[in-house]
């Protein structure tokens, strides 16, 4: 479902900018996670309008001792791309921040990669509602469902 | 809600084996999170028959730019308590995993503590059901309940 | 956690009407769900600032041919609370939207009533958090926790 | 999305029953809702290894006063196919039963009709992970997504 950067203009996304997606995916994981999304090496790997995937590898330091990937990776995967895939589509100044989301875990994941494809189901003035699915070398392993509020720029 | 540890008996879980408690609490996150508990620093300060709680420090390097908290930083201390607060009131040698949860974030998180603690609302042979509440130096900054497999050991 | 209807203020909810609140228990249902609440006979049973109890009688008529209720009974009453637990405390002239919710089905009901409970466990400007328990006869049969918006009065 | 009945084989559901389909599709709304699917005016529509579709009529009755249809319905459309859905693909015996779900709604409603559709993401032995988009006269307004679990026949 991934491949080149979509970069064309899409109707339901009228705000859409392109430049802000280059741009995220030149600084990689957007450069709005700090130091949670460089240690576990998360990179966006694709933007486009209303959608987004990010991508991480599942290196050996982050499985438990029975070599299973923590939930915390996928659930903060998940939350990083709710928010990211929002991105692109707001007006610019605003900042969309995820409200709440659900995950459920279909399979643990023990290596390979890890990849995280967001898409937006409704995009309303104030919030949106975006879906996730979560695959591991191809094979699905979680999918979510949450809310990002839209925050107005400030009018100072 | 915390305090020192509990390690009574508790009929709500007949289980519920005190050593397994203090050998988490020793091990500080449980010992089960791989390398990401272990960068958050995330330590397990109290332990009883159906609760649990789990704290990390704030530090600036997990802050992005704007000065908040990464959504992935308390969606994964949730994850991380949801299975943990069932470890010592199942079966020895069965093993909780999360199946899924849903967590709102209620306010936004700039310093000092993170705790969260999980309560047990419902333990069935094969599941249980667990809610959390994420407070930051106090405040309620977040709230999550979700459902963890009881896995059976093997029998071989 | 029931009782006698509570009315008095309280600083966490400053907007709470009492008037409201006694209106609502006046027109059982809270005269907002259409047919739906009339055919399951729900009937708001207690309102404070910030909590508001729903019940309804478990018919014979309710149960599927395998003698349960039907996880649509919980649900519809999980959602009525939601968003009436909000309408005493938001300003006079807006209106609370449930936006989502997640439901934890944690025993099966056959008899009896059903009585689903909500708080408030955050109330912002546009919108709340808000925690359900759902009993039946005293046993806790679900739990749910949800996102409801506050729609501002429309200005003309 | 949807179409005549799809009952051809499907090697992800090696156990899918053509028969149960089609008696499914017969009794209208699958016969294990009680009063309350009967209420609504459920039907089956659609059902197929994996996916199984409902729909009702949004009846004047079912609005509330300000013309909007109660959330309750399509809370309980949607926990309805999340059951429904597994029946045909479980093996004969087994009973499947809600164990949680969590729904975004995305739009209101205030007439036509309402279809939602199941599609089991992953099935296991014990459990089925299903997501359902609610759509009203092919807008879509509502998206949610459960676990099942696969109740074994009792070994007497």
């Amino acid at each position: 479902m991934s491949g080149p950067p979509v970069t064309a203009a899409d109707p339901a996304f009228p705000a859409y900018d392109a430049g802000i997606a280059e741009a995220m995916l030149a600084t990689s994981s957007g450069d709005a996670g700090g130091g949670l999304t460089e240690f576990l090496q998360m990179a966006i790997i694709d933007v486009g309008p209303g959608h987004l995937t990010c991508s991480l590898p599942v290196t050996p330091a982050l499985l438990n001792p029975f070599g299973a990937l923590h939930g915390g990776v996928l659930s903060t995967v998940v939350d990083h791309v709710l928010g990211a895939v929002c991105l692109p589509v707001v007006p610019r100044g605003s900042w969309p921040a995820t409200n709440e989301y659900k995950i459920n875990f279909i399979a643990p994941v023990s290596g390979g990669d890890l990849c995280a494809r967001a898409r937006i189901l409704a995009l309303r003035r104030r919030s949106a509602v975006v879906q996730v699915e979560v695959t591991n070398d191809g094979r699905l392993v979680g999918v979510a469902q949450g809310t990002v509020a839209i925050v107005a720029p400030r009018v100072d």
